[in-house]
């Protein structure tokens, strides 16, 4: 784990507003090291609606399979999760701890099993001893507070250096309500799914069907545009939950995902899935910098985003960020080794306002300084024009740095 | 570039025996910095078969594009490379750049321009001054000795940390005839093509359209399965040529590629190019461990080599490597983001004969310190069972490390 806070860290910490209908409380059960916060537990006072979206990996973790059993009936009361422990890949034990850590759950919280959900982070392979979380659950139910998220966002965190959080509020026929999120996530990020550990809860009223839906188109713009290393993680968990505790206020509840009330919402929830996103790329392991990618002119939206990506994911382009160099030329490598449709001899290429290549080779008037300067700054956009079609799409990533291959060449130990 | 021998070099190197029909001169063009030799002239006394396999990228440089160009007649007389530019990403400047290059190598060896093969490495989107060529190409040609293996492979290192030679030797129909290649290339290494600059000569005496057909399945087993850091260059190019001067000891000229007497040739072609790309995986930038991944029981061999690829282009995979971290849990991780079919409880993991995984989940038996004695060897056997079908592939790459972030944060400058 990282001793220094990333450089791209926000100067200070949304101010996390009370969300009626959930609790949180950590504890530390002495999952992988004794006496450091390893457990929270989000408890429902009364049933909420629930959506999720998990990782694509062929390999998911075991909490990932309960996870989207339970998912089914679209009802929660309660959550689990932990740190130091992946629960992934752990055969027949693993399924076995998720079993006996919602049954401790479900006892605590005097719910059914089907009601829990679960998400586990840390290392690969190594059985999870669940007995560890029956002797604190019970406590922890009774001691939740509403007035914990940057709590619970430390409680989750593995190597990031700071806590991810973000608040926005929205109208639904005229009533406020409330959207908080938490995330976690430094590496093994990548999209083509959720990635990384995210929870956010409203008190909104909304049937889990509807809810299912505005997490699943959010989470393209936000955490599946998005990447630290490439590498996909087997526990990749998103999950969305509706308290309904708005319905005191007055609001209408929301059964169809075409609601015109919704568009409040809608916007809100993608603002803050985009600020969760963005606050996880920004503590990137080893992160010095961070690259707004930009792909404009491509033959479709998807065209744009795989381009986009392929940029992203470069180790070449990740370390001449690293470097301040305006390295345009491994740009140009990268929309080549897309796959995408592009015309070598229309590309044109931005650093911040600065064009250095347009018609296919060096902008006549580019300026290496201006260029320079705009790799010195610690937010550095990237344009490219393919000069083909209307597809666009933006991605965020960080730099690739030596700090990344300390950090990755000595996590097990 | 690098100052110091990747600590995965050969001992020694091949001794190269002169090919008839070939002769080599290196120059100092001064096309990047003055008095280093930048461009290596091969000559044919007579019209020689070539085939090639280019970079697949949308972007290739403009002498990939010329070499396709002139690939379709078969017959080459001389190839031209230079380091210090790719002349790639120069637009309409780059193909005059191609243009003028040609015509004064086809003035220096009094043939045809259409006869005439480029290839250039360096950096990308600055313009290539091709009328430095024009100064040093006569001297070349009359300068040109068989004996000059080595020194050219020398001449077309960029950030090699070592020259790459093999040579090989078969009978058709009971004449011996010998295939001598040599490699350049350490970083911008992927699959999808070629990869790097490679050319390989032969004294047999073969029909162009049997030479592409041998060097396009040659490639997909050798350099197309070899990968140091995904990233796939727009320059990309490995050419096949045949003298014909074995024809003097009585070789019968192959016409047809299922000719039964190429089988031999085909053997020592395929070991030929396994024997060069293995020695640009090892001179991977800040590479100190050598990766051979293996993967069996795939649904196809398409299928092994996508999730094979996909565990050796692991950002954390290849830093656990430098880490000599047996993480296991990484190769997971990396199985699972292949999208390729995989039934997490069927895999079985083994680094070299240590099984550290089987039926899903840590095996029973598995030692961390013997799996941790592989991972302290330079050379490190990864084999992952799926346990589905019989495809299987073989890959080859190297650790990530702080010297490829070094190396590549501040190549430009």
């Amino acid at each position: 784990m990282s001793s220094s806070i990333s450089p791209l860290a926000p100067k200070s910490y949304a101010d996390m507003p009370v969300i009626r209908g959930v609790r949180m409380a950590t504890a530390a059960a002495g999952i992988k090291y004794k006496n450091r916060t390893d457990v929270l537990l989000m408890a429902f006072d009364k049933p909420a609606s629930v959506a999720g979206v998990f990782t694509r990996s062929k390999c998911p973790s075991a909490p990932v399979d309960f996870c989207r059993k339970n998912l089914a009936a679209g009802v929660a009361r309660g959550v689990v999760v932990n740190s130091g422990n992946a629960n992934a890949f752990t055969g027949i034990k693993g399924r076995a701890a998720t079993e006996l850590t919602a049954k401790s759950a479900a006892a605590a919280l005097g719910c059914d099993e089907s009601e829990i959900f679960l998400a586990s982070t840390g290392v690969i392979g190594e059985p999870l001893d669940a007995t560890k979380f029956s002797g604190v659950l019970g406590q922890m139910a009774q001691d939740g507070t509403g007035d914990f998220w940057l709590e619970a966002a430390k409680a989750i965190m593995t190597t990031d250096t700071y806590p991810k959080v973000a608040t926005h509020s929205a109208k639904i026929d005229g009533v406020t309500v409330t959207i908080n999120g938490i995330a976690k996530g430094a590496g093994m990020i990548a999209p083509d799914m959720a990635t990384m550990l995210s929870f956010v809860v409203t008190d909104a009223d909304i049937a889990a069907p509807v809810l299912q839906s505005l997490l699943s188109a959010g989470v393209e713009p936000s955490f599946n545009s998005m990447t630290v290393d490439s590498d996909t993680s087997t526990s990749d968990t998103l999950m969305l939950f509706a308290t309904g505790a708005a319905a005191e206020d007055g609001q209408r509840r929301i059964e169809t995902a075409d609601d015109a009330a919704l568009s409040g919402f809608r916007d809100a929830l993608n603002a803050l899935l985009k600020d969760l996103a963005i606050q996880v790329a920004r503590d990137g392991e080893g992160a010095t910098k961070m690259l707004e990618i930009t792909v404009t002119g491509a033959e479709s939206d998807a065209a744009a985003k795989t381009i986009a990506l392929s940029i992203a994911n470069s180790p070449l382009v990740k370390t001449a960020a690293a470097g301040e160099d305006a390295n345009w030329g491994r740009i140009v490598m990268a929309v080549g080794k897309a796959g995408e449709a592009a015309d070598r001899d229309r590309l044109a290429i931005w650093f911040g306002d600065v064009r250095v290549a347009v018609n296919g080779e060096r902008d006549a008037g580019y300026s290496e300084e201006a260029a320079s300067n705009v790799m010195k700054g610690q937010d550095i956009p990237v344009r490219v024009d393919l000069g083909l079609g209307n597809g666009s799409a933006t991605v965020w990533t960080c730099d690739l740095t030596k700090e990344y291959v300390a950090i990755n060449g000595d996590y097990r130990s």
